[in-house]
């Protein structure tokens, strides 16, 4: 008998799962809005390429290669003048599409030289979106639609931060709720109950309820969902009388929506993009929008949003502190040797191999 | 004529001594006893390969492979409960002897997975002492006899700190005593002489006296040693007229011992083990026994004791310097150029090359 | 038509600019006479080789392959003593040719073993020079000649600073003078126009003249040029009416004059050297004279000497920033992939390509 199956351990991937570069063929957010006004421009990266956003000042937003063809200095240390990103160095100028319109002391009988690369770029949920893939393959239709950003039942945080270690061991963390174990500092013992997993053509996800086994509910937890008992109603068969949680990687992206039982709408409803930075992708920038529903009490959300902020700001340190740990221990031994017997993580891995690609340069 | 022979220069090692590794068929200390109370683990490393030290709620002392099976991030950041350590992230749980003995979402119909390595360990001395190299080989008679240890004659000053260079410049550094120039800012001008050399099957020892040059002799070395005369029977032929210190490498380990002229007992007696960090063995944990004899008036050597403390921190301190510029001066040229003309020394190289291996990837 | 010289790009050159060694047979400044006192000793770099630059108690300075034949830890940290420089580690003694003169220990029957490699060495303009390298063409007629050093009429500002980036990018950076653009901040808006471009056999040089096109001219640089006026005769034809600024890089160093309308003598007169560090020379020490005309008042220069420096400062502080910009992007991107457009500039790459050499190790 086969002792791996037996275990529940799956056939190995078809790729190092660590090994494998992100499709670049989507959106990927790489700056909030904020971040560039008019006038502005912020140096970025997507898997190893520089990528400058700059905002014309009459509010054109825009996205080129962050090297300037003449000395390759980044455009990100340039200034916005006008309709035109000047290169710092010497005063190249370039239009929004990355062509070079003027050099002041280039001969007068001597052609422009040929100007940089521009990527696709919108602006939606308060976030820059670029598309490092293929052009002619940049439909719009692939934009992520994220329908509860605007609800003004909502209110939504923000996370904007890097975290080295590639964007797979995001994706896992967050789908695999038996980490909350990671957690017992912050929220007490809570077991969860893996309900359904499904699975489609560039998606899997999964439903989990929970009890507390042990401790109290924080108080930033009782804040963002509610008072929770300590076994709500464990014991029944229906799905609507369970607090339900649904983890989703619909690639590339990821959300997840909590629902307190018999309520129709989400208390919490989270979309997280893992934005590969460096050319092996072994860091990444996480984009999310974190909407919480407010309380009925008109205005109560402020009250309670400093409390939301500290609560999961602690879980959020936690989960980087690990996977972060799980990246440096893959850099020790070179290959993924995770033995992973959880069927949802199983197909995760599977759908983040399948999707994705060969990084360049690594083996 | 051979000129390397004429100015006394060994013939070449069989191997780079830099480029040795340090046989793992010994018992190395890895951690002060007091560094892991009942419940504690401290995570640690030997020649690259992760180790995590624990200790149960009842006491029973042990050392596991420092990464889960599962997702392979260090066991040390998980938690001892009762006799288990349970990994920080999803709860896989460990015994002593690093099975995997339960996971807390495992399906019922499923074996519970493969655990981790384990090691032999054993507390001694006040130190953690780990077997890493082939279990089957780990007697116990190999274990270091410190008799002096324990002894109430003696007062005992541990040595734990890492110092960024092969273990291999360590026992050069402290059997080479004309390297006393090195401390002449503390210890004033001495010149030692090397009386005789003895070697046997993995050991090799030198005894050295010394006389003052020029200087006065330090408190903390006064304390510690006893006041000496400028030029105790220098030109006595006997030799127990004389200051002798003995320096002893006996594989894996180094020992130190110095009597005052006429006395039986040693007036210091060191112990010392340096054990590689990383996989090519360029760092190494010190660990050291430095046992002072106390003086004759109960209660003296406490107040002695920050003297000692602080001139030998000083001394440790310009060691540790002198032999990381070594290793730096190795790094730049990416092998050992030394030109070693003193006996005693070419002996000891010799022997450590010989009773060492080749490091695996290091030409 | 070939697009390339329709802009202006020149052919490729013959080898990666930034893959080119410096010609070691030169003299180069190593340190400032200042930083080597009577029994002093200094450890510097270059192109990888280390070196220690020492004065006897006499005043006699030397220089020395930085690594004690012995043990190769750096002579620098040792001591001189007399007309020796001691090892710090076991005292081996060195005299001014790199002999080893003694070994305290070592056997009467024993020769001494072999010394260490010194370099030629002479002090002038208060830097100490070295000749890195083939010893037998060390002619002293390659002395850099630096006739304003000394003259009375000029105070000397030292440039002495470690820049990471390759010394190609810092000749680019002064000779192109298009990078005003860079400065905007601190100077204003200043158009300049190259006049006249020169070459011969190791030389290449430009004329420039310049005018104010927006903004105040900054104090510091009044101070140091005089005032000048928004567009001086920059309408005449005749030279002797313009501001006229000298940029000439005489392999290896580079020099830069400014002369106002109608003076004989330079206002400014700044000699620089540029001398790699490490031995993929991506990091240079800046070695630099900045000679400024005195005004007509008797010790008025001492006013105005710290507006000067604040103002040359900040000038400095942007170059460095520029040029390090530069090397990142070399790094990043394995090869040199400038699109120069600019005639002199051109001219300048050439020549540093063709006085230098491969770097071993570098394809």
């Amino acid at each position: 008998m086969d002792r791996r199956a037996d275990r529940g351990i799956a056939a190995p991937l078809p790729r190092d799962i660590r090994k494998t570069a992100i499709d670049p063929d989507y959106w990927y957010p790489l700056a909030r809005s904020r971040d560039i006004p008019r006038g502005g421009k912020k140096g970025v990266s997507f898997a190893g390429e520089p990528i400058v956003l700059a905002r014309t000042e009459t509010g054109h937003i825009f996205a080129l290669e962050d090297r300037c063809a003449h000395r390759q200095v980044p455009l990100s240390l340039g200034e916005v003048r006008g309709e035109r990103l000047l290169c710092g160095y010497h005063c190249w100028a370039y239009n929004t599409a990355g062509a070079c319109i003027n050099v002041p002391y280039l001969d007068k009988d001597k052609s422009l030289p040929n100007g940089v690369k521009s990527y696709p770029c919108v602006e939606a949920y308060g976030l820059v979106f670029v598309y490092p893939g293929d052009v002619n393959a940049a439909g719009i239709e692939r934009f992520p639609h994220i329908p509860t950003w605007g609800d003004p039942a909502y209110k939504t945080r923000y996370l904007d931060r890097r975290i080295d270690c590639h964007y797979s061991f995001m994706h896992e963390n967050l789908m695999d709720m038996n980490h909350q174990f990671l957690h017992r500092s912050l929220m007490g013992s809570i077991n969860p109950t893996a309900l359904d997993i499904r699975e489609g053509d560039g998606w899997v996800e999964v439903d989990y309820t929970f009890h507390r086994a042990r401790g109290k509910q924080p108080i930033g937890e009782k804040f963002m969902l509610g008072r929770r008992s300590k076994a709500p109603n464990a014991k029944s068969e229906a799905r609507e009388d369970k607090d339900i949680m649904t983890i989703r990687t619909g690639y590339p992206y990821q959300t997840l929506q909590f629902w307190t039982a018999g309520s129709s709408e989400p208390a919490l409803d989270l979309w997280n993009a893992y934005v590969p930075i460096d050319a092996e992708q072994r860091k990444n920038h996480t984009f999310g929008l974190m909407m919480v529903r407010k309380p009925g009490v008109p205005g109560a959300i402020h009250l309670l949003w400093p409390f939301i902020i500290a609560f999961t700001n602690g879980i959020f340190g936690q989960d980087e502190d690990i996977v972060e740990a799980e990246q440096r221990a893959f850099d020790a031994q070179g290959e993924d040797r995770n033995n992973e017997i959880f069927p949802i993580i199983q197909k995760l891995r599977h759908l983040l191999v399948t999707q994705g690609r060969p990084i360049p340069g690594v083996e």
